[in-house]
């Protein structure tokens, strides 16, 4: 068992935890690592991320295994079974009995439509990324009420609700002075697509459920994830979670070390000196472990900044190159034309004390972990080779218009 | 033609407008308004308002006719017709269809769901709420970009989007000062329904389309309507528009009002101290009439607070009862036990400087205002005795679960 939990808060053990997108890159990291961590696991999908992937033409670079199979070499190697639940989380009907029949402790929703650029594709895209988004996390905040209102909701949001303001990102709230008067009031979002926006749409439900309900519920703030490999996992290629290179469900980071491995130059968008938070897939699932076992008192809206560190994308791209050199990969960085519409030289500065006081401790050696990365993709190098095809953006956020404000004055 | 646009900013007449929802309270008595100002009128509805009402076993108390009644005698008084769309807003094939047919300068977005009583029923009520209302916005906003990206979009908000914060609200957008740097960021919201949320989502939504695709939008925080009566319509009752009394569709004074009617005390809500901002229905369509004759520049997201004066719900009460009591009214006040969670005793001040700038002039008047409803509704005692069944709310914020965080310390 890791020891990332040292600190003497009081840690709940032992949690039935349901988890909806449990087939996901997130989900079945996350699975793996609770099981290990003693936790009973619930899940539902209804494989929409593979169908998706699909779609856009793409594939996941590491081989998986269709659901049956994960499931029954999770039960050779952890001598416990998981508890799958087959469907939509739009259909509350299948949501209220799935949480009815398992009666968690707590939710992890991981169970949206992840892609900014998917979202940009055209109308009915970004209505169905909305109301996707939108209706599921209703479904699960209407079943925890009816089911199992002590239940904690901890659901993914991301660091890009936020956007890109001139001034620093607070944990969610903030105090502020206005014309003499002070309150603590939510920190504005202006989010990057509308993708991002239905996170946000998800933020404002939610908060306000706690609020009306007296539920307690966790908003992730989730910076840029990279990576393959994450605590606790039995070495066994059948239990690996997926990883997406193509332009709508490929993050930066994998999507850079993907091109290094072919040789493909690293496609920066535009300037290039956009600036987020990362952190590896590792600290993605530590942080969620942390925050299910660490739970807010009930009525509590809790937000957490989920990152490691914040860094600019050719930072990134030059590390991404320099330790590719050390692994004999020859690197080239190319300026694409920005596909889309966003400031690409800002301020940027958030915090991210709250999981860190709940002991979390991140990854700060992205050298190291891009190595890793890197070595795990040369063993797929043919694979990736096979869908070059995908590397390159073509979505954009102007549509077919020509008339865009400027926002990089 | 009515004076009120009486300073000498460029003011655009004879344009084609193109009103979404436009059989309902506002989009009636909107259409008849610009069709005096000499505008050509076209529109859309599927008649839900109608079956909403129907559905929580209420009717209009002021009848009103069949959509080809209306249009029929709208022909006889003004001598045109209006073209006219029936269809649902959320398919986007309706709605890119319809205005590439009409080819509008602007489009008033009137087509939503407006009701947080009705939001708050159940999960099914709450998830129809708001995938209809973000729906129809983003298909609306794709209809704009693809058939028509210089016309204007004026939507429907409310003040309600705001919630009650412990400092002014600004119009919209406020500079701050956070930990010594500055920004002009969105004011953050906290609504306090589904249905507002709703359309905080679709602010959100429309902001972004502004940014992305250089759209030009006016977003109108509404307070709360009221009233019978407008400008410049015909003394024929086929034209009146609609009022509801009932504990979803009716706003509070127009509930105030038909309660008057029937010596029905006035079911204030708690402690009756919570304030709001209100405006008669003629200021309403008024202020409409501005925002589209007064157009932004194209990128901009403009969004104006839309109300006349603040008010606490007891002071409006004993307005009513005042007014009455000249018409030879009995009216009592009664305190309800409060079906919503809101603070009930708060500050409440907010900006409504850009309408005023703009050239509205509001109606300061509201005693003048009541005493024509009062009026207007003694006509109609035995359709509203008939209703007194829906004048007592049943729909309760806090679902079936007695945990609820308390807002009001």
């Amino acid at each position: 068992m890791s020891s990332y939990l040292c600190n003497t808060t009081l840690r709940l053990s032992d949690m039935r935890v349901f988890i909806a997108g449990i087939d996901g890159y997130l989900g079945w990291a996350l699975t793996l690592h609770l099981a290990s961590r003693g936790h009973t696991i619930g899940g539902a999908d209804n494989f929409s991320r593979r169908k998706w992937v699909e779609e856009v033409d793409g594939e996941s670079i590491i081989p998986i295994h269709s659901i049956s199979e994960r499931l029954s070499v999770f039960q050779e190697h952890y001598h416990k079974s998981i508890t799958f639940y087959e469907g939509d989380l739009c259909d509350y009907t299948f949501v209220k009995n799935s949480l009815e029949d398992f009666k968690p402790d707590a939710i992890v929703h991981l169970g949206e439509m992840p892609s900014a650029p998917y979202s940009m594709i055209d109308v009915r895209h970004a209505v169905f990324t909305q109301t996707n988004n939108l209706v599921s996390t209703l479904n699960i905040l209407f079943a925890i009420r009816d089911t199992s209102p002590d239940a904690h909701l901890i659901k993914l949001g991301t660091m890009g609700e936020y956007g890109t303001p001139n001034i620093d990102i607070p944990e969610g709230f903030f105090e502020i002075e206005y014309r003499g008067r002070k309150d603590i009031l939510p920190f504005p979002r202006q989010a990057p697509s509308w993708y991002h926006w239905s996170k946000v749409h998800d933020s404002n439900n939610i908060m306000f459920a706690c609020k009306i309900w007296g539920l307690r519920a966790t908003d992730i703030m989730q910076g840029v994830v990279y990576g393959t490999r994450f605590y606790d996992t039995p070495e066994d290629e059948r239990l690996f979670t997926r990883f997406d290179i193509d332009q709508c469900f490929g993050t930066v980071v994998n999507r850079f070390c993907a091109q290094a491995v072919i040789a493909h130059p690293l496609t920066l968008y535009g300037k290039g000196y956009q600036r987020r938070g990362f952190l590896p897939l590792r600290d993605s699932i530590q942080c969620l472990a942390i925050a299910l076992e660490k739970q807010p008192k009930q009525c509590e809206y809790r937000v957490l900044n989920q990152f490691a560190e914040v860094y600019g994308l050719t930072e990134i791209a030059l590390k991404v190159q320099k330790v590719g050199k050390d692994l004999g990969l020859n690197i080239e960085l190319s300026n694409f034309e920005n596909p889309r519409i966003e400031k690409e030289d800002h301020y940027y500065h958030a915090d991210h004390k709250h999981l860190m006081d709940l002991g979390y401790k991140p990854t700060y050696d992205m050298e190291s972990e891009l190595k890793l990365i890197l070595s795990d993709l040369i063993k797929y190098r043919d694979r990736i080779e096979k869908n070059r095809h995908v590397l390159i953006p073509d979505i954009r956020w102007d549509g077919t218009q020509k008339k865009v404000c400027k926002l990089n004055k």
